[in-house]
């Protein structure tokens, strides 16, 4: 049992079934990024999570099964290619110090969680254009001294 | 003259007269984000911007008259160091495949613009500890055919 | 169902079939550059799109469905070794800082879109021999200030 | 005496005497990019550039006697970080491929010259927003076979 | 002003007094790891602890000013070269992904933060040779779900 | 036979019996770390270690004999991505050089052995978050002069 | 149809009846240098060189048609490591330097042809011990004003 | 002392006294490919070389004092990026296993050597475009068994 | 027919037969160190080899005749991760410059060979912990001057 | 005070006063291997070898003194470049796996020691060519089981 053949599964039902991720998330009753991330091999679901996502998706409880272990994270490329991830890498290289800087200028010294940490991407519509918001919000962790 | 030289000269200039990024902004009449990136190298100021800058960092115009031309954008390091920004960075490695799926499915093929875009950084306070809101607004550009 | 399965059917047919890509851009009515590109997994066909290829490749359709999706877009190679595409990698060495002034110079500070672009690539009959004409057509987008 | 140092002088003279790469190149008689690319210290300048060179920029013809010799020409970055080289750079990791099936089905076996070769950067201007329009036209060299 | 040139100072004026970290530390009152880290310019101090840094050290407050700032953290060196060091990192190419399992058998689905954390270096005496002991304590933070 | 192999029979077995690393630790009468490792590859057993391996695994011993050669230790990544992992990367680039300095401090020019070595992750439960401890033990050894 | 698997054929039936490269370039009435690069899929074969090798092969002509495309070139190591290779990298590493100067020097700005290039290893006996002689022949390629 | 300034004082006289390499190689009674090594710091020059080279430069013998001892020899970049350098790793990455086939078949298990060593440049002038000729010469090494 | 192949299968029968590399060399009458070698494919092995060979592993001959061929030499790792191993890398880091250095105060400018090289791997009892000796013996090869 | 500086200043008395390494080590009353690499910044010095080493060069002690401190070992190259150097990796690349095998069948699981380490450059003359010996000699460490 593997997770990447597991994530294959899922992608392959929602093609099939012509769902959402938006359909997906309502199922199992958590936010579109968490799902999507949870589906694609980022995330650890619950049995229940896994319970509900075999349903939507018309797949054996057990093929996910290996959804409830603790994933290994990461993704296979340091800089990343595709020009839709690679824009978010370029916001780093061109923003990364400025973020940093107004963080230890608001909260002092220590880091925006990615753990205790949620992510919404939603859509704007616009008439010179819709737009793409994506808000991360993370918990601030203080350094410690000791 | 040199851009390198310029930044050094803002930094020295807000310790010294304890500025913050927030005065800063608030003195070019521009946001944090944006006026914290121009400082640092990383956007293209108007002379009026020039002007206001040497103001309030006392500091002689000429010498940051290279803000007005525009910087090679980036940073030294491939993959980022500072806890600070590589939290930025493990953010792409967990969710970037998440964010092309999800701006896909709700705008199609295409792209958040890095370029026709804006950020926030906000605090949101919070009793089991404040959170960092990072905003990221960005045009999406969908994918020419021809 | 995978991309790079599709793409092969897709080569193996174009040799079979003795097709060129010329052939295979006028079927569907697009240009060679975007044709090819979608054909070798770079672009989004449509269902129209999908169903001309299949025609012209004498293929089942349902075997090109996943050209319907969202590409992970990118090369394998970080620097390109083929050397008629290294020669593209060494024009950016040589030249990338060069357009990057003509760019601000002409446009301001911006960049050219890799988005909203179009490419030709033709054969311009020379004497002394004939020249390779590769002709890139983007969308200035200025860098925002807010 | 070094290729950088010249380099500098002649940026430091452009921007004093505001200059723009179009009057540099029309100063010397040849196409900007050509120009600008010498200046940058990517071509062999002959004695008469320089003298030229000298002239618009008011300069001593013994500081820029270096661009006579033959450069090293490159690039320090393996990967370009700033937002407007970059495209380039992802312009070739979604066409490369393309570009080469399309060479190869035009034109046989071999390479578009990047030596013998011209390049062209002209604004196109559009309601839908102005377009940068870049022209590669390299001689086309067969592979030899032997 | 630059944390360089600090670090420089206090580790010419250590040499020079002839002080040991653990002299540096009780002085200002704070662990063994934490000062040195501080010193070494991975810390941010108070205006105390400069304060009885510069005076253990002789040297002028103004000097370490600068260590009141949030460093950059980080080394040059993505993998280690000196022995003492790259042995760490030898710890976790071979035991790093056993801490992973059992930090998610003990705790779940979340990490060992490297920001609320502490650690100390003791020397544990032993007739067949004198043991390091590296003992790391960092609160464990769960994944969030949302 | 391969021990990429026997592992993923070792992760299944656990995963279908529903053991712990704890679990096994105890029936080969080993620590929870030097049991895991030798799980997951990094380790040699014994036959006896083998034996008991087999039993609580319900597996048959032939399938895990490979575990009885000496391992190639490492991990496939030269920088961890997957973010438990990399804590641990990012404690190296903060502290390692203090911890250089602080082994040198207390013992002199040498090394924490990552050989003749023992490791321990602990759980300490508190009010304020339970805290993961990693507790490494290496023997110092001294460089030889000669 | 791959061009790695026509590949393993040739080199598999060049074993099985102990043909030289030199044997299967004669065949084909080409160099020795050519016959092997072309068939180690560096070189575009024409359907007369064929049905040549599939006889001296004794292969079906069908199974070499792949070699009638033009291949995409490189090897998959940036630096090679098999020594014989490596001294080849050796020597661009200490004579780099040198052959671009002597280039320049006798031809003026330019490049050695890689494309209209042959080269011949020829074996030169000497007491001393024999010497390999590799000769490499391209045509000068001005760098082109415009 | 140091070699790289020695390079550059060399450099200096030879473009001051516009002398060539050819000039420089006679006065010395070497090779031209040799010379030219030697001055670019990738050989080692007995006093008689040094005393020679001081003359025909017009420069102080001490100045290139260092030149007699062994130089650490290498470039600074892996894949060399300047067009006349990169086009011979271009042939090492089209032609490498060809070269390595080619000895094996010629000479048996081993190599051309990189140390007992020579090369030369030539010009061949040929109406459809002068030709570089560059001859590799080294002795065969064969692996030894033992 | 393929050398990892070979490699392999020796490696399992060395596991089924309990034979040690002492035993395996004994047999064919050469070093430990070639025949290990050999058998992991980094020598090439004489026909009459082959036949020792598979004979005392009770292979048919056939499935190692690929061991008669010059084998591509090298590891996948460009940086070693197994301990054992990378002790070695480690010495080249800590002392490659010093071997740089005697070698050229004993013997001149030159290298010692790793073709006409022998090495052994012997075990020296020691009260305080036995010791592993490795002798590495090459020619030294003199830098040619032409 | 800093190494780099300390080691230069140890090479131009060495050349200027005409000493060898041998005359050096000699002076100090240890190893060549060990005091080249201690004066060339990788090893630790007491100050009884300081003391005798600003003696043996005319140099004030002081100038030395930062020989008592512990270094940062290491290169800064990955792969070295120098022929002399590249020789020693080319052996890990060939012999590694050899290594590894052959002390764990002599001695079982565990290292050569890089630390309870000596070493020895040796010249053995040879009417075939002179050979260089290179003997390490590291102490067995076997890994730990817990």
């Amino acid at each position: 049992m593997d997770r990447t053949a597991a994530t294959r599964k899922i992608l392959d039902a929602k093609l099939r079934l012509k769902l959402t991720w938006a359909d997906i998330a309502q199922s199992i009753g958590r936010s579109e990024v968490w799902t999507t991330a949870a589906c694609l091999g980022q995330a650890t679901c619950s049995q229940d999570d896994i319970k509900k996502l075999a349903e939507i998706m018309d797949l054996p409880k057990e093929e996910l099964e290996i959804l409830a272990t603790v994933p290994y994270r990461g993704r296979s490329e340091v800089i990343p290619q595709d020009p839709t991830i690679y824009r978010l890498y370029e916001i780093l290289l061109v923003y990364g110090d400025t973020i940093k800087e107004l963080i230890h200028e608001k909260f002092g010294d220590g880091i925006m969680s990615a753990i205790d940490f949620t992510m919404d991407i939603d859509k704007k519509t616009d008439p010179a254009g819709d737009r793409v918001v994506v808000t991360m919000n993370g918990k601030f962790l203080p350094y410690k001294k000791w």
